[in-house]
């Protein structure tokens, strides 16, 4: 490479702003995969990508990738991206902001003149965010083999295959073995935290040491329902009140395991329903859905236990049957590769911006990506950690340092992999 | 009156099961106040006490009226009644007994050829549950003056008022004057105990001493939704889990007070609800309702003023809001008419009935009745006590025994009154 070029950072907040205006008017901001809007998106990217000289391609797996090749065809690929599709009524920064950093990061090296050893890639990755066929991280998957033809079967609420929607955008369902990579050297993906971590303490860059598991439950109460002015207390199998109890433990419990310090970990009650619902009727039935994440898969199962424990005893306590204990999903953590955390880390050293170490505690292509390369995460802070709303936001100055993060340590990459 | 006639129980329990049916077909027993089939009840009772030759009305509380004239038109009224409306998944008897032994033991007077010395009322109490307006006991309010042009503001979820909901079942919100009664002269409802006393002790009748006072409270929380992954626990402001240590400490309270021993006293949270709702979204806003009973007023003021106390510090714990601390209604105890009683319990001797005293934990229509006139109730066996679910259950006997009692008890009183 040449003498270091800066990003830019109009450009950069340009283009972001470009994308955001891509959504439906009626609930900004809403680009869904696989939508008309979607295929917009794309298209800018693809424009800027191909002003800036590289080559675009759809992969079978669905995603969008620009390539500056490099100097030693044997080097391999560095590779830069995350998702630029969104989730209804949310914002115009969470993948976007990632993808478009991507964009700036590779048409600011383009633009140097000088040629890199290794190809650059931008990867637009496909679907990242649930779709209503019921998946979500389609691109990422299909990046590192965990896309199969039994996902290409499921179907959305209007009975149309993924299959046949990942065609329509390009890809080819019929061959997704061919969307596995494993000539990356390196994934790294820019995105706003999400959380109010950088912004309370004033951090201009995260890097993340790893992307949480999430481990979803169910707790089941079945008592029976009873007249509210008849059934003494004494008497009363209230399932509701078990649910509550339980609800409250998952935060005592929560908060004791993050004050650890040992791990990230956070758990949630989201969703609390008690049947029959009226209020002059004790509670027969009620139900839980807990949400706990951890990058520590032991602590998420020390947490698990502590709850069937507590359950149990919520039960008999109140005279109810626990009906249900369940795992819904349970997806392990994934570890940020170290290297490349040292290598951002110094990154931000060198260009003068404050960093702290930070985990993940939602989802991101790069857990998908760690499976065949070492990936690793840069996090720009956001406004008061809003996410998934339109009051999602982060300030141009901040996008652009964690876009000139990227570039450093792509440039540091490049001379050292 | 003419020579006793007695009442018809296969006609009873026919009509009952007929109102029964009508349900919402995927969860019965459900007929809510205000819906269609709430509608399809009344017509169905219309009909019968048409057919019976009395003349039916809705009054200005949507208070549905049959009624038989009297010989003497400055005798006043006896009336006989309860409400036709369910709570959401309850049973076919709550309420629905009591008006179809009124309209039998109308019909069975009317039939007997001689004419009352009082006109003899039927009365459906409009809306007794509660409704998702925040209020019971509609109609019955209305009879006595305790229904209001505020009460008429307020709204359901989906932002209809309560008036306009009147409106809509022939009621006039806007000339509740009208529905205020000084014309009766008894009113006796009979009801299924919904406990378990009678059926345990195998006594035919209950004679009610007292009904509670029932004070509904609500207490709402707002915090801030936030992303489960990333929120650290230390930073949330979780709504849903200050309701749910509000709705242990319900009952944590309420078993402290029931031990008392000094009054009777029951509490219950049959209604939490949180925002957005979703299993990956920390709560913004929960709400929760909660029906306190007592037949001591003191004590169900002890009891809100801990809650009041409790909630706060809750929210303060929990960095949220309390934006909601109210009281929904407050309905004081009632002591049931002793001449009344009387009357009840002597009707059941001439008919060779056990009988016992007993003091009603439910609500009642009858319980805003006795504001203006002598009010007493009859209570009959049910099947463990059950109430308020589609497991409900009368003995076709017992509910035509306690009719037997009523006709008795209105004899009697159109010649003692």
């Amino acid at each position: 490479m040449s003498a270091p070029a800066a990003v830019d950072q109009d450009r950069l907040w340009a283009d972001l702003m470009a994308l955001g205006a891509l959504t439906e008017p009626e609930r900004p901001y809403t680009r869904r995969a696989f939508s008309p809007l979607f295929a917009e998106g794309r298209a800018l990217i693809s424009e800027r990508l191909r002003a800036a000289g590289l080559g675009v391609r759809i992969d079978a797996a669905g995603n969008l990738i620009g390539r500056l090749e490099g100097a030693d065809p044997a080097a391999g690929v560095i590779a830069l991206g995350s998702h630029s599709d969104t989730v209804p009524r949310g914002g115009r920064f969470d993948g976007v902001a990632g993808v478009i950093a991507a964009v700036e990061v590779a048409r600011t090296i383009a633009e140097s003149g000088g040629r890199p050893r290794h190809a650059i890639e931008v990867i637009d990755c496909l679907a990242e965010e649930p779709t209503d066929f019921g998946l979500s991280c389609v691109g990422s998957r299909g990046l590192c083999g965990a896309l199969d033809a039994a996902m290409m079967e499921m179907t959305n609420p209007a009975g149309r295959t993924l299959g046949a929607a990942l065609r329509d955008v390009g890809g080819d369902p019929d061959d997704l073995g061919a969307a596995i990579r494993s000539d990356l050297r390196a994934f790294l993906e820019l995105h706003i935290e999400q959380g109010p971590v950088l912004e309370a303490t004033r951090t201009a860059i995260g890097v993340v040491t790893s992307i949480v598991g999430i481990r979803r439950l169910e707790i089941g109460f079945t008592g029976e329902a009873a007249h509210a002015g008849t059934a003494p207390m004494d008497l009363r199998r209230d399932a509701g009140v078990a649910a509550a109890a339980c609800m409250l433990e998952v935060r005592r419990k929560a908060e004791a395991l993050a004050a650890e310090g040992e791990a990230y970990f956070v758990a949630t009650v989201g969703i609390i329903q008690v049947e029959p619902g009226g209020s002059n009727v004790v509670p027969g039935r009620a139900r839980l859905v807990i949400d706990a994440r951890s990058s520590d898969p032991a602590m998420t199962q020390r947490f698990a236990r502590h709850l069937d424990d507590f359950s149990a005893a919520a039960a008999a306590e109140f005279r109810v049957e626990r009906t249900a204990f369940a795992t819904l999903s349970d997806g392990p953590p994934a570890a940020c590769d170290p290297r490349l955390q040292g290598v951002l880390t110094a990154a931000t050293g060198r260009l003068g911006l404050s960093v702290r170490n930070i985990a993940s505690g939602a989802g991101h292509d790069a857990a998908f990506l760690a499976r065949i390369c070492p990936a690793a995460m840069v996090f720009v802070p956001c406004l008061r950690g809003m996410s998934h709303t339109p009051d999602e936001w982060a300030e141009p100055d901040a996008v652009a340092a964690g876009a000139a993060v990227l570039l450093e340590a792509v440039r540091e990459l490049d001379a050292v992999l």
